[in-house]
């Protein structure tokens, strides 16, 4: 016959209250939360999640929502935060919306009915209506790199504004002016924020940014070899360009590779992200990347906090990127005077 | 006042039994299970998944584990399995391992306790130990990439023998017969076809297979770099490599760039999995391709037949790899006798 949490009691020596409030992710001594698990390993007790969950009203399992699964960055986020969910007795529901904003709403509400004891989302939604079912609820919600306005909830985002700005700035100091940018979809935040340190940084260099150099790709590698393609046939003039994700990065230098021109010699490049991609590059690419890990964590951390029933105000962190230097870019050299 | 079943009855005219079948996942005429929607939605009625799943003994979750989720391999496969799932009702927990046994087996546990309804599984024990929960349950298990001698379940594989006899065959019809391997782990199901594909296109073309020309790596970018490096120290004579997975392929093209020699002048290549980093490559990498949509879409299909109750035997699955043509082998020139 299966083991009951009398049993535990009996074997432990501790009270029913107790037993119940380890069973059910409470805080307890050390000693006697070390009583328990023994006593579970010796009876072979199995707790009945589901049951549990209708009682508690909670289902330890927490939706995560994101764009593109084999998008290396989502990837990485997601392996660090489910481990440590895990590790908490929570587990991960993981859908991938294929950067479709129905399909992103339905993943949402399918989460929804399955009854998650909270959200994450990278959205694609710029509006925020897709969590309606979750702000009502009262359950714990956390954005990951792309805010939304208006929406009170956790972001744990990435200082993007001063990453593309410095990355363009390195450009500059080589001599470099027309400078070409492959950035996201317009109606992204991360996409804004970092066509807006572009635009920084030209201004103040004292360039005015010119329309013509700006590509708005879609996050893809397919788009980052039509946007390269394109910005180097209307602009012949044109000696660098950044690439603001992984995915369009790898796109850029299969499109460069495939018109037979030469980085740096030809054309400058600054891409993004993946740390592997650019070693594996010839020449090795210098990249702005991101800080993956500690994205994933601390989202991890916020959501175990939210669910605990901390109520302090919504936190909006901003991680600090990093720039790897590589072979990728050639300085120009101005005409004497 | 939330809507209840009953509500629904009225408001579609049909019975009971009915709308329980569809909330259950059952079949019902199209016709109906569109009342039943536009009623549910004019209602807004909530199913209470956490009680449907007490009652059923189902849960609709489906559990994955998988050695690494940033592995591009896992990531393809799971994002067609979870978009199929999704559509019929059941949500993807997902866990990744780390390609660490004890770390498999917690996690599958986990997923026993969380009552999931079948699990799907890329093996790193190789004993199948770690599932016996679920043997014993008479739960549907699925293996992915590697079959686990004994355990009878259905499996999803890819032929790797020929995959890998067909690459090396080229290799030797190119001139090359110093050609090393850089492999999988020894005890990995697929790493021991993909090695036995080597030797056997070896012998019959009257090569015999020498050991040092065989390295063991872990599947990793990282682990790709150490192999090639000690490949090419230990083998001046070796005039060609094949590469047997993505990651470890990006790590030889990382190793070979900052040895500072040349593909395919001092050494030819064929690396795996990845088109996209094949074209990236300079000089485009020829590689071996391997069926990662069609996986996911089979193993998804045979997951919603088993829970459905289909007892016929099991099914053991072997795919077809495509090669993908590049310029990374070279023609060796034999001495004119």
């Amino acid at each position: 016959m299966a083991a009951t949490i009398k049993d535990i009691a009996q074997k432990t020596g501790l009270g029913l209250a107790t037993i119940s409030s380890y069973l059910n992710g409470g805080n307890l001594r050390e000693k006697n939360r070390e009583k328990i698990e023994q006593a579970i390993k010796e009876l072979n007790f199995e707790v009945n999640e589901t049951a549990r969950g209708l009682k508690t009203n909670k289902t330890k399992t927490i939706g995560v929502v994101i764009p593109e699964l084999n998008n290396v960055f989502c990837a990485e986020i997601i392996i660090e935060m489910e481990d440590i969910l895990r590790q908490h007795g929570y587990a991960t529901i993981i859908c991938d919306c294929r950067t479709n904003k129905d399909i992103e709403k339905e993943a949402i509400d399918f989460l929804y009915r399955k009854r998650v004891d909270g959200i994450i989302n990278m959205p694609v939604n710029v509006d925020g209506n897709h969590l309606k079912s979750f702000i009502k609820a009262k359950k714990p919600i956390i954005l990951i790199d792309r805010k939304i306005n208006g929406l009170d909830c956790d972001c744990v985002l990435v200082d993007n504004l001063t990453a593309v700005k410095d990355a363009i700035g390195i450009l500059i100091k080589n001599g470099h002016s027309k400078i070409g940018i492959i950035s996201g979809p317009e109606e992204i935040f991360t996409a804004q924020e970092r066509l807006l340190g572009y635009r920084l940084a030209l201004l103040e260099a004292g360039i005015v940014p010119e329309e013509r150099f700006i590509a708005h790709g879609d996050y893809t590698i397919q788009g980052g070899m039509k946007c390269i393609e394109e910005l180097i046939k209307k602009n012949p003039d044109m000696t660098a360009v950044f690439v603001s994700n992984y995915e369009m990065t790898m796109g850029t230098v299969i499109g460069i590779n495939e018109l037979g021109i030469k980085i740096p010699e030809n054309i400058s490049v600054i891409g993004f992200d993946n740390i592997e991609f650019a070693r594996a590059c010839k020449p090795k690419l210098a990249i702005v990347t991101q800080p993956t890990k500690k994205i994933g964590v601390n989202v991890a951390e916020i959501m175990l906090n939210r669910i605990s029933g901390n109520p302090e105000d919504k936190k909006i962190l901003k991680l600090q990127t990093g720039f790897l230097n590589g072979n990728s870019i050639q300085e120009v050299k101005l005409p004497s005077i």
